[in-house]
């Protein structure tokens, strides 16, 4: 091949590829979700990123943008019409559906799935990204309503955050549509509209925008919030959370909402906007099923998360999973050394050999390009005494260890 | 809606649902494989699925079918054409080649993606499928090769296989190519194809066929395989490992492999088929790239294991995460009850908790449903004593501990 004929080395347009520091990142904020939710009783599920495109026309004009312009959607090559998962509720919503007479409620599942969207890739928006989905079925309480809500703020903890780096406004749809009754139908879907996009515009023309709706902004922002909001939130306080606020403005985007809503912000003055939100949906299921199930949850994306740790000095420093890079000064070497390996292997250890096609020298700079912390030089004499080097990589460092000594050191090393 | 207008709760045809249960066998599966594979030094990569569809295109003549017939292939919204991956080994080349220089070698990568290919549904096939997928990049040594054997046996153990339910079959491409360079390159690629169907046709079709190539079917099964296959052999022979043999029928489908090969056979007589395999590719990252990076690898799917784990009566048994389910006589304690809860969990307990929203043997009935072990009735009793009976949901027995002694209780059960 001509250079000319090569093939680009770029992923898709508005994907990421993986390499081992964004993989470790992907990794952590896999763990961390888990251990959290797993802690408040959620069980994992998932299901095939490809979904029959009809599960998205189903769920109401406010998505009529997304499913029309922002999904992958084609034809198979048996004539079915396939769209990529935007988003992870209508499908938890199906097979909840699926299995609504076995499953038993209330429900508690968690799911971390990939979804994709055809969008013009820029900060914090890409075609492809990870979404921790938490969804609570089968209840009614204003406790499961918390519930959902103290995950949020106890997720935030989780990854470092402090109480004052975010704050948590919750509204009502059921009360917001109470206060807008007398509005047309029109006018009420303006004004959400308007809400949704608050935080995207001055405060002088949101004010303006509400005025054309004939309602008051001082009035309207300053309205008591519903009681069972008012109660949650001071039970909340009680229990020494004082982030978690009642705020008129939160709509959230999504049609399927019909009660509780509440979105996570960045205090930070450079970043004031949602991290991510969610809401009570008691009408989901009923688009495959007579009698609906109840839902309450959340979504919260891996590119929002990433970025609001990166600026808050929080993301984890990456190390690779291997404990030490063994190098040999001869390639006649590498039997004895995936023997002496697979001993240390036995015993715990993660342990990476080289096959001595390079020199010595070459050997440890792989190691280091490969942010292995230790190195072994396995020679005659290491192998003849039973007494062996470990260099420390990063400090220069030795230690001369016996083989009994070894993966007491490395499996210590990882406890710090 | 009436019932005619409600949506299906199938899933797209050919996918998967993954409810907790089968959600927990992919994760057994992806915690095992990691596990394992890191051991040996090994770390995790990953791409997303959406890849230009090009990449598919290069690969070689022996490839059309899959490119053409078996992908998912359309055009994004904004004229480019996609395909969701196959296989993971084009992307895996497209992304060291696009670091080479920076990434190190010997190089070694494990990845854990799903991939899709669009055939008629059928045992151990499906249209979705999760694959590990191990790569070691940099490398001639023969080493290599035995690197990658020794996984494929050592994972086939760390599934709790025994040596003699399955054997690993190793060949040489470079060797046959040998072997067979007075064949016309038609002939050739006849004979290859016939091997590669080998254990899907009779014996006396598949000599006819070898007969029809001017083959003696004798001659060539009883060869003698290259010097440093045999060497290998006899290595692994030496450290108790038999069940790795010579086989000159071994091809594998892929067009890029240039050197060793290898697949895993099932020995059971109702299943004598390859599970999974892999060989050397020193010329993938040429496509990309002028200076080719030597490759080694494997690709192990979670469909043909969790078949041949079934059979064998190797499955894990499902169980929840949650370790108690904290029921309540009504839905006043609801608040107290999350209090309770969040205590345990700070402990590192994984707790659900019911609303009151039924009565409590309904409440008992979903903990069950949930396969979760344990259930505490949290009455006003209770709250006041600071005595809780633990109930163990399948023996029936029940326990009164008090509340430093449940953490203890919860997490010693664990680690049973």
């Amino acid at each position: 091949m001509t250079k000319k004929d090569k093939l680009s080395v770029e992923p898709y347009k508005g994907v990421r590829d993986f390499y081992p520091e964004e993989q470790a990142f992907l990794n952590y904020f896999i763990a961390t979700c888990r251990e959290f939710v797993e802690k408040v009783g959620y069980v994992e599920y998932d299901a095939s990123p490809l979904e029959p495109s009809e599960l998205y026309k189903a769920k109401g004009a406010e998505n009529e943008e997304m499913v029309n312009e922002q999904t992958y959607t084609f034809v198979d090559r048996g004539g079915r019409e396939v769209t990529l998962r935007p988003e992870m509720t209508p499908t938890v919503a199906r097979m909840v559906a699926g299995k609504r007479r076995e499953l038993g409620f209330p429900l508690r599942w968690y799911s971390l799935p990939n979804c994709f969207r055809y969008e013009r890739p820029q900060r914090g928006r890409l075609r492809e990204f990870w979404q921790l989905n938490v969804d609570l079925f089968g209840s009614h309480s204003p406790y499961a309503d918390a519930e959902i809500i103290a995950m949020a703020y106890g997720l935030m903890k989780a990854f470092g955050a402090e109480d004052d780096d975010f704050v948590i406004k919750v509204n009502s749809r059921a009360y917001l549509n109470k206060l807008t009754e007398k509005l047309s139908d029109e006018a009420r879907k303006k004004l959400f509209n308007l809400l949704d996009r608050k935080t995207k515009m001055p405060s002088d023309e949101f004010e303006a925008g509400l005025r054309e709706l004939a309602i008051s902004p001082e009035r309207f922002m300053s309205a008591e919030g519903p009681a069972e909001i008012e109660k949650m939130i001071r039970e909340f306080s009680d229990a020494g959370i004082k982030n978690i606020i009642y705020d008129p403005s939160i709509v959230r985007g999504f049609a399927y909402y019909t009660g509780m809503v509440f979105e996570v912000f960045d205090t930070h003055p450079d970043n004031n906007r949602a991290l991510f939100g969610g809401g009570r949906y008691d009408n989901l299921t009923a688009m495959f099923d007579d009698e609906p199930v109840a839902g309450v949850g959340f979504g919260m994306g891996d590119v929002t998360i990433r970025d609001f740790l990166a600026v808050r000095n929080l993301l984890p420093v990456y190390a690779p999973p291997t404990h030490v890079y063994i190098a040999i000064p001869s390639s006649e070497l590498a039997l004895q050394a995936q023997t002496f390996a697979g001993s240390l292997r036995q015993q715990g250890v993660n342990v990476a050999v080289d096959f001595g096609e390079k020199k010595l020298g070459d050997q440890i700079k792989t190691a280091a390009k490969h942010n292995i912390p230790f190195v072994i030089v396995l020679g005659q004499d290491e192998l003849a005494s039973g007494q062996y080097t470990v260099r420390d990589l990063e400090t220069g460092s030795e230690k001369k260890l016996d083989k009994g000594q070894l993966s007491e050191f490395f499996l210590n090393i990882e406890r710090k």
